[in-house]
């Protein structure tokens, strides 16, 4: 093969790699093995759901957190979103910021809080519901990031929910999860440190740059409303990947207002009916990326966002092996695709 | 909740949080929720296999790059392994080391070499091969490995296997994948970053004082011969996870001596063979880690191995929004319990 430092475009590859401005990663757009975007609709059949009358999400749990009620009229028993904690939890109770040894090696207790958000309809997930639903979900969100995030053990917390069994759901129910840490997560802190190498060298927000950027050049932009815009972006992972960002620059998710929170409300839930209308009820994951919970000012240069990733391919010895992922359709035609989607 | 600087070890909490100390990642052994052996048994059925007359990896492929045979007299009709070019390659011709533009972005062509190296028995996986037949297949791994490493394009050479529909295998007959890629991945990047900074410090290479505690203490020991040593490693992503380690110190995998390929087979075989009969022919998918094939004199520090990791549990939304895996048993348990399977 030829090595040349210059070329022209016109140059035809199988694949491109694309570089993650902000964490460097790269990721593979195969364009030799793209496929259409009708591909990845899911074969039409009912989504399988778990028989109500065994769901541990129907009740109103005693131990609950948080409970919304769509008439506080009628009180708790109406409750249309709980917050518990989670039965199995995966962080819990002891004492933090001891790191034990052994041997060669470090661990420390994986302390923090592991909790539910529970919406009330058993066969609803938010890509169906009206927007004020989806306001419920988000407030319970920035409610409970609030309340966890000033514990002292606690360094990042993160929100994600799992949609189907492929996306590793393992209660049917609609449900999302809010897990506080003792440690900065791994992903956040490399997103954190290409931000802040950024703004050293330009003054500038390495996100606000790029969706300036997006939102002039479109390609690759869902939908857009007066706060909030989707795009699918230019490194992305996995097939039909979107990322919801606010327009103006903010690191931290819980400072959103209560206007903030309706026309996110109206970002998610319009782009999560967009898949679900598109693809045909695909299982996904999303999750928050903000700014860790400690020494705010020094991360005000970050920019936090929502990330919604369809469960489309199967991560195999490649990706595993070397953290690179292969996408077979470009980022340009999934956002085509779902731009033309409509919904109500 | 507390927090402490200093504590005695009996504290009890749900998990650990265990750090990697090459990559610094940390993962959770969620001990909380532990489960023992036997709940990662693979329900008793037979795997699926497409139908062996529609399998593309039956004939010889008159393309191939490398062919061996049993008996060398009988020609390559009678062959046992070929080596072929992926007909649906992610990586292929082109022009590198060129960085395109694309507004604040950059991309450059995914020029490379996609092969597979497939076995001639459409239902024989390595864990129920003999030795000699699993050494063919590591003797192909160094062969392409060392024809690919001098394309002026390649910067990393990626070896590994997918073993099942769950671990993304779209084709059931035994094959493995090697792809040559011109850029350094990122969790090779990370690993040899940790190795080079512990050597600096330490004048000595990290994964060699691992082993030799590990090999000290044995409760993560699995397997060992005169040149091999296979482990559970102490911050294991996923339940089973198992690394192979030559006890000699090697960056570079492609030197290799004849006699190290040997017991190399006996040490993969051997794991595969203890994985297939302990947990009932679970999928899976391993990998080669080994230092990027240019400045090798830079990456001398390193200690090449391979990972071999079961496809027990789903990526879900706190794995791929964190990069912290939650694994559900300990490695001193899964260890044990893989030490006694008894294999020929």
């Amino acid at each position: 093969m030829k090595k040349r430092k210059f070329s022209s475009r016109e140059e035809k590859t199988i694949s491109e790699l694309r570089q993650d401005m902000v964490s460097g990663e790269w990721v593979v757009i195969a364009t030799g093995r793209a496929k259409r975007p009708h591909d990845f609709l899911k074969q039409a059949r009912a989504r399988a759901r778990d028989p109500i009358a065994a769901c541990p999400f129907e009740k109103l749990i005693p131990n609950r957190v948080l409970v919304y009620s769509k008439d506080k009229k009628k009180g708790d028993g109406d409750w249309w979103l709980q917050v518990i904690p989670n039965k199995y939890p995966a962080f819990g109770k002891g004492v933090c910021a001891v790191f034990y040894k052994e041997g060669p090696y470090q661990w420390t207790g994986g302390v923090g809080f592991h909790e539910i958000v529970i919406t009330r309809d058993h066969a609803r997930s938010i890509g169906m519901m009206s927007q004020e639903e989806t306001e419920f979900v988000i407030r319970a969100f920035q409610e409970r990031y609030l309340a966890l995030k000033d514990d002292r053990c606690v360094e990042y917390v993160s929100i994600f929910h799992n949609n189907g069994r492929m996306s590793g759901a393992t209660i049917t129910h609609p449900h999302s999860q809010i897990i506080a840490i003792p440690v900065v997560p791994p992903d956040i802190r490399r997103s954190v440190d290409g931000s802040r190498r950024f703004f050293r060298v330009n003054r500038a927000c390495v996100h606000c740059m790029i969706l300036r950027y997006e939102r002039r050049v479109k390609k690759r932009l869902i939908f857009e409303n007066e706060r909030f815009v989707v795009i699918a972006p230019y490194a992305s992972k996995t097939a039909f990947e979107t990322r919801i960002f606010p327009k103006f620059h903010s690191a931290h998710f819980e400072d959103m207002t209560a206007r903030d929170r309706i026309l996110l409300a109206d970002a998610l839930r319009t782009t999560l009916a967009k898949l679900f209308r598109g693809l045909n009820d695909p299982d996904y994951n999303f999750f928050l990326h903000t700014a860790p919970v400690r020494n705010v000012k020094d991360t005000d240069h970050y920019h936090w966002h929502f990330e919604i990733i369809p469960k489309t391919a199967i991560w195999a010895g490649f990706e595993i092996g070397t953290g690179i992922e292969i996408s077979v359709i470009s980022p340009e035609r999934a956002a085509e695709f779902l731009r033309k989607v409509k919904v109500r």
